[in-house]
Order: C-alpha cells, then structure tokens, then sequence
C-alpha cells in the first residue's frame, strides 16, 4: 500500500465517510449501496466514494453495498484512530476551554495532555482535568511527553512563533484555529480550521 | 452574471484569496503574480485562482499581477462583506461562548445579536454583551429580529431540533460545530465545521 499516492481529497472525505457508515450502522443497515451511503454527504457522489475507498482495498461486494461494520473497522484502521494521540493545546482562552472540555475527542483517542498560556491569570489553572503550564515550558513539556500533535488557539499574530516552538519540538501535526496560515517545514501537516472564512463563504449564499 | 453557476468549491476559496490579499497589501504589496499569490496557499495553485476570479470579471493585467487594493474590494464585494449579517448562536456552552467573545467576526459585519440555550443556570446570562435567552424563543425571536445565519453549537443529539427551530423561523445559513449532518430544506445553505473530523483527518498523517 502506497499511501502517498492517495489524494489529500480522499483523506479528507474518510473522516466523513466513518461518521456515516458508523450513523447508518447504529440505524441497523448493515449493508448499503454507495448512492445510498451518500445521500447525506452534501459534495461527494457515489464515484467518489467507490474511487476514493478503491485506494484501500475492495470493500463492497458487486450488488450488495458495502458492509458498515467492516467499513467502520477497516476506515479506523486507515485513520490510525487504535491508538491514542497526545496532543498539546496552546491559549486556554475561551476556545481553548472549550477544546479542553470537548467530549467528542476522547471516543477517537484523542488526548490533550498538556495545555499552555502566557497570561499570568490563566497558568496554573486546571480546565477539563488539564493544568495550564507557561508557555516558555512548551518545548521541553511536549519533547519530554512525546506529544504527537498540536492545537493552535491563540491570536493570529502569536500563532507563528507558537507554531514555530511547535515543530522545534519535534510535533509533526497542527490544527490551527488561528485566523493566519502558517509556515512549517515540509515534513509537517497543518490543518486549518477557520471559522470566520467559512462564514465569509456562507454569507455568499446568504445574500444571493 | 449568473450566480448559479460557481462552482461551490470557487465560493470555498474566495475568503482564502480575501485573506491572502489582505496579507500582502499588508505587506506593502500591491501588483502581485498568481505564482506568488498562491504560494501560501495549501492545494491551491495559479490555474485554481485564475479560473475561479474569471467567474467575476477580468482582475489581473497581463504582465502586471493582480492589483491587490482592487481585489480586495472586489472580493469583499461579491461575498456582500459589506453589510451587517444577523447571526443566531445557539448553545451558550464553552464553544459558545469562544463564538460570542471572538474578536475576529466583527469586522467582517458578522454579529451575534442573539444567543438560545435550554440550560436554566445559562439562561439570563450575559456573554461578550448578549443575553442568553430560553431555547423556547427562538422562533419567535429570530423571525422578530430578521436574524439571517444561525449557529449550532450544541450537542450532537439536540443540533437536527435546533437546525429544524431555525429553518422554520426563516434562517438561509447555518455554520454547524455539532458533530452531525443536518437535514435541511434545499434553499437552506449549510456550512460544517467539524473540529474531530479534520483532526482525524490530521491524524493519518501523523501515523504515516
């Protein structure tokens, strides 16, 4: 299996295709032809679908559908989501708080274990379970514990540098919730959530 | 011009290209080359931007680049940033609260004008300014006020009740935190922002 070869589109929609396959298996149906399957992913048709999960494997047999059990098993297996990943989040602000206390992280072995601020009213505080450390820890804290990942929410014009101690220390993925995009060394994945561009986008609609 | 026919993935990529000529005004920039326009832009390249600004008019001179000034007025334009949007948050919890106190949707004209929880000790509170007020009166509320956007910040059981509140009040556009895909009448638009979907989409990197 080369997995670099597999488009970055197709990464994107598995995710996508785990929470359906996993919502129409909690529904009973065990077997479900691919227009079926994507009726309610807005964006993707069944080509997709049968394309993107041909990349790993054969999971559908030929006028059966696929199989959601099997299907919610191997897409765990290629999301790697068996084990857990630590990941470190930077600005305990009020989106920190709330990624701290996000209970829908934990069911997929996501684990922030390590949280940091530089406001002296924030440090040492404990949120969801999790005591805010100064930020001028972060690199030895997140070396020391082997931290995979990490969660930017801090102000657009900190997130730079913060990424930058980031990646010095050795973590080889970030979600950025920073309004500003970043630059990080080829060997790291950065993946933006940005809320106020998806807005911009919305209000597109809103108005036509 | 014939709204109808833009691709959604054009839509997607405009407040990209806002932000990035935004930056590079910033930066002094003011005739800059799609090569160079789309350096920092992940999955984007100069054939994207040509072909999606094509949809809206003739920005770039031959030879010149882009005149950055002009795009952003333009852009600014055709996603209508230029008037106030009535937004609707519902769920006052810790990602509500992250909504109601950010900064950053301000000066786009995004603004929060009411907020709806069904929990009795966050009711009558007040966050970043607006009173949270009982779910119950939603309907009446946002059909009152002309609220134009809703957003879901609730839990993943409760985001099609609040979805379908919304619908019938008349809202067009809703941004969905809740971990679940809404069902929605077809002139309703809506935008999912999964946070546990792209990190598990960041995850398969990670592993590889």
């Amino acid at each position: 299996m080369k997995k670099l070869k597999i488009p970055e589109k197709t990464i994107e929609r598995l995710p996508l295709y785990l929470r359906r396959s996993e919502k129409l298996h909690a529904m009973g149906e065990n077997s479900v032809t691919s227009q079926k399957f994507v009726r309610d992913l807005p964006g993707i048709n069944s080509d997709n679908l049968r394309k993107d999960l041909s990349y790993f494997g054969n999971y559908g047999k030929k006028g059966n559908g696929y199989d959601m059990s099997r299907l919610i098993k191997e897409l765990r297996n290629i999301l790697k989501l068996n084990k857990e990943t630590h990941v470190a989040l930077v600005g305990a602000g009020n989106l920190g708080t709330a990624l701290l206390t996000h209970q829908d992280f934990n069911r997929w072995g996501f684990r922030i274990t390590v949280a940091f601020d530089n406001r002296p009213k924030v440090i040492g505080n404990q949120i969801g379970g999790i005591l805010v450390e100064p930020i001028q820890d972060l690199e030895s804290t997140v070396r020391k514990k082997k931290i995979e990942a990490g969660m930017i929410a801090v102000p657009a014009d900190s997130a730079q540098s913060v990424s930058d101690s980031l990646t010095s220390a050795g973590i080889k993925g970030i979600l950025n919730f920073a309004p500003t995009l970043l630059d990080v060394p080829d060997e790291v994945k950065v993946k933006q959530v940005d809320i106020t561009s998806t807005l911009k986008e919305l209000n597109y609609y809103l108005q036509e």
